[in-house]
């Protein structure tokens, strides 16, 4: 099949792109330091390519993730990075023989993973991002807590959020290690073997977590591009130039089918202008003239919630369709 | 059953409040002065509530929107009011008697319709939105060219959007009728009976085309909102506070279940600092205090793109649901 039958807007992954991103990280990240994180792909058929490469715990951040993850028989040992108030849905997982572990903060996300079966939680620690997370000086009373509970507390987690795209990297250096200072005092407290930290835009500088939740790395966009790591792009959205006038044109990718809270997409030999809907209008005055009809890749802002809008991708070499792996892991 | 009961982040939707939306567009544009878009909330029960309402035509921005509506039984008049390069799936639709219209602007989107089957056209205009349409001076050409090749042409579309957002109801009046000058120029050249045009933002004071393409009017978001028109905000993201902290707090919904290309969601009596992809972290110093486990609504900036990351409606009376809508007009 050719991308040149496929209805647009339609999700393609380049695969040399893929496989040359998947290596490069599992080169520098080897088999546990590496936890992929499924959020920024939303795929089984991806994150078995990352399981094949020697990484065999994941990274969740909602329960349909760990639950189709598990499903796919992925389930070696998935972390759902993230608090939840119903945890029976993991329970049931659990008892099933799936090695699920949840994110707790607070008394109240204790309480509940008790509740709902869960059996293994870390202690989520805010590092600096204003989100979720314990305050640091919090964390060893919170393992009590869960201990007493008759959890077992398998350590901490915290996200230097707030660093991935800066874009100097000593000082991204420097601003991950202060972050971290957090999470190793909290780690101190809390007891466990887990101190797990970190996304694509530090990788290659937090050497204080012993596991990195990085995810964006397998499919990139043009925001972590920025960064000038060893990263391709290997994520567009391909669309069809269906209006061309003088001045502009208009190809068939919009706000359902990428995301633009990164900012506008791009478009390579052109400037964006705006996107709609269902359209991204793009200018032509000096610049190569489409054609109606022309297929063109968009490249989005944001992979996370540009995969989240589609149900497919398509795994592609240039204009060979390889592949069509279901977004498997949409939804709560 | 009770929202408690449901996992969040859920797509509610207000019934009292799409009730008095629906009823409201009704009489200001009742029968065919109105054809409803269905792009804005890809529902295609929330479609038969329009429909039982009086509105017979519909407008669609996707084949799939065209293809669930006839499936849905509502095919008795749709217009794509989009322009298509592939249209088999269309061609199909009107074969097995489904009315389906579709824009062209241009020679290729012409032979395209007569390619794929489709036999009833609408000649797009550009009004000053630079997106698609003809220029107003080539509609004639383009309409002559269509009936030469056997097409129906029913008459002309163009689409103010660069209004529908204008603060200034004179205003927008004033520029919706130099816009409507150039459609109304066009329809002279073309003929056919349709003169198509307008929005939620325009659709009071849009009186010179004869059917008004309204979508967002439904449900309500917090920018159109911001016009004062007399339609309610119906759609919420529900969602449940995760996490606290000293200053702020969480709620599980975010990028992916809400879109920010019109801005950041708000939430009543707080504000909002950010979103990420499962989070929107809202300031709680000199606030209300949230407790972990807080139902929340959500009101999110646009509405279009928000249904589109979602599966289901939730049609809900306060804290009770009332039924459960697929969002089943998704993809492409």
């Amino acid at each position: 099949m050719l991308i040149t039958e496929l209805q647009t807007p339609a999700l393609l992954v380049e695969q040399a792109a893929l496989r040359h991103n998947l290596d490069t990280m599992s080169t520098a990240l080897p088999g546990a330091r590496l936890r992929p994180h499924v959020k920024a792909h939303k795929c089984t058929s991806l994150a078995r390519l990352q399981y094949a490469n020697g990484h065999h715990g994941f990274t969740c951040a909602t329960i349909r993730e760990v639950e189709a993850m598990a499903a796919a028989g992925l389930g070696t040992d998935l972390l759902l990075a993230n608090e939840v108030l119903d945890t029976r849905r993991l329970g049931r997982l659990a008892k099933d023989g799936h090695r699920v572990t949840v994110a707790v903060d607070s008394t109240e996300t204790i309480e509940a993973a008790v509740a709902g079966g869960v059996r293994e939680v870390v202690i989520d620690v805010n590092v600096g991002l204003p989100r979720c997370g314990c305050a640091p000086g919090e964390a060893g009373r919170l393992a009590d807590l869960a201990r007493g509970a008759g959890l077992v507390v398998r350590g901490v987690m915290g996200y230097e959020g707030h660093l991935m795209l800066m874009h100097q990297e000593e000082q991204r250096r420097a601003q991950t290690e202060q972050a971290m200072q957090h999470l190793l005092a909290a780690s101190a407290d809390v007891g466990g073997e887990l101190i797990s930290a970190g996304g694509t835009g530090t990788y290659s500088v937090n050497t204080w977590a012993n596991e990195i939740q990085a995810g964006s790395y397998a499919l990139m966009d043009t925001a972590y591009q920025q960064l000038g790591q060893p990263f391709q792009q290997a994520l567009f959205v391909l669309g069809r130039v269906i209006s061309v006038s003088a001045g502009w044109a208009v190809v068939d990718v919009g706000l359902k089918s990428l995301s633009l809270d990164h900012g506008l997409p791009s478009i390579d030999g052109t400037e964006v202008w705006f996107c709609s809907d269902e359209h991204t209008t793009f200018r032509t005055d000096g610049m190569p003239q489409p054609a109606v009809g022309d297929l063109i890749r968009v490249r989005p802002a944001h992979v996370d919630p540009t995969v989240a809008l589609h149900d497919t991708m398509h795994l592609v070499d240039g204009t060979q369709v390889l592949e069509q792996w279901p977004v498997d892991m949409r939804g709560w």
